[in-house]
């Protein structure tokens, strides 16, 4: 079983009366949640990741009143409605960060209207998401260009990811000449910045898509939105309808996620090089075929 | 002939010989803008409000290098694109406020897809664009509440403008017990203001819609946005065939506007009475009915 805090791949080994979706032997994927009300307007849009009451599959409370544990674990009993089936044709491994990174970056492109061929998006920040965001946004045809604070990822981004375009976001020349030109940028930094220099990259109806849960205020002068009508929002994952897309988006595509698969004896020293930034972009920790005694 | 800065309305008393629209004794109306490109995106889109080139109809510089000074004047020379035919069943001084104030707040609920009855809105600020705000989304058959600092104007907006709920937002139960109620909200405050408790009122997917130009940034923590997919947006006046259309929406809803006619020398008068905010909610200044040669 190949298992991933949040995003996890695993093999269905037994199922409740009630399942339908689902039987032994499926191999199947479990997000961020794994509960929701069902009885909110979210819930009855089916985008059950805005239900102010969803359960989140790890460090939350079940409706048992127990913990959610997430995936690093040899079982977890998940409701059928929060299990997607991993489509023929993708590696188990290759499917897991598509569940959260994947479907985050997936879904506002599908929302916001921006699946076009031949937009103009821009990726701001090259981590986990923002690397996803780069080859979903190739893979729906569009003409990227990765947003950065210096040069240091600039030949990952163009030659590994396939980006079309590198942009210093220090560098107010390249910046200017830019101006004008987005149809939309996800923005993946996770810490304050200023939003007004990627506020000017967006055309007309540009869209500011925000993933980084910030506790410090963002802020931006109101012309630089009224004066072009552009939009700041954000999103939050994705629906479940929207991660079985994903998979199978990807699946169409040919689209592979970089991942780096350990063993759970190496958790450690992942988690290590997790907190130096030093991963591309995902690990994947293949907890079926390690000792799980001697990992804990 | 009527006239008010930047929201004119008059007589055609002559017309060039290029001139398809209109024939002399039509009457029409013009707006903030008199010029623009034709060429670039927004222009070619028929938004010409967003043209970087758009010339304005006062306090701007006219194509031949002269200064553009708004309706203020017995006459005026304006390209046929920049005029609207006023439509028959409105009077001139009801049609003024709409060539400005009324396409203001009708274009953005016109543009993101804000016009299905049935919704419910907010109007933050009660002024001039505000009171149209009120109007306006109420012929859309809208739940309007307004939304305001203090109890000063909850009789007039409920009582004279038909709104049918009134919010202060210094009340934090109130503000609290309203949360997640709107699907958008037309924010025409003019100065800073924080906006967490207004995107704290939209539901899911809801839309605050700035219309102040606030040269002090604006600032919102980023889950605010995320959690519900909210938007911050703006929206700049409105484009010409917007102002053709709110025009007819307001005959065909029956809507006026609320204003208060005066003459040419009681203009300085009005000035210092819109210093103290002391007008509901606009003067129209008859240009026509008045001594110009005394008032200057």
């Amino acid at each position: 079983m190949m298992l991933f805090r949040h995003e996890v791949v695993g093999e269905v080994v037994e199922v409740g009366p009630e399942v339908s979706k689902f039987r032994a032997g499926d191999v199947v994927g479990v997000g961020v949640i794994v509960g929701c009300c069902r009885d909110c307007r979210p819930c009855k849009a089916n985008v059950e990741q805005y239900c102010n009451k969803k359960i989140w599959s790890y460090n939350d409370v079940y409706t048992d009143g127990k913990p959610t544990q997430g995936g690093f674990a040899s079982a977890m009993v998940v409701d059928q409605k929060f299990v997607v089936k991993i489509p023929a044709g993708l590696a188990p491994e290759q499917a897991a960060p598509l569940l959260c990174a994947g479907v985050t970056v997936y879904s506002p492109l599908k929302h916001f209207g921006l699946m076009t061929p031949g937009l103009r998006g821009g990726i701001l920040g090259l981590g986990g998401v923002g690397h996803m965001g780069v080859k979903v946004a190739k893979s729906m045809g569009h003409r990227v260009t990765v947003i950065s604070s210096s040069n240091k990822k600039r030949a990952e981004a163009m030659d590994d990811l396939g980006a079309d375009a590198y942009l210093v976001s220090s560098d107010t020349d390249q910046m200017a000449a830019a101006a004008d030109s987005l149809d939309y940028i996800i923005d993946t930094v996770p810490a304050k910045h200023p939003l007004e220099p990627y506020l000017a990259l967006l055309k007309m109806d540009g869209k500011l898509v925000l993933m980084g849960v910030i506790a410090e205020p963002l802020s931006f002068v109101s012309p630089m939105v009224m004066l072009g009508r552009k939009t700041i929002t954000g999103s939050f994952i994705g629906s479940m309808d929207e991660t079985e897309e994903v998979l199978q988006f990807c699946v169409d595509k040919g689209l592979t996620s970089q991942i780096e698969v350990v063993k759970m004896d190496y958790v450690n020293q992942a988690f290590e090089r997790l907190e130096r930034n030093d991963v591309r972009y995902r690990f994947v920790v293949d907890v079926g075929g390690s000792n799980i005694e001697d990992a804990a």
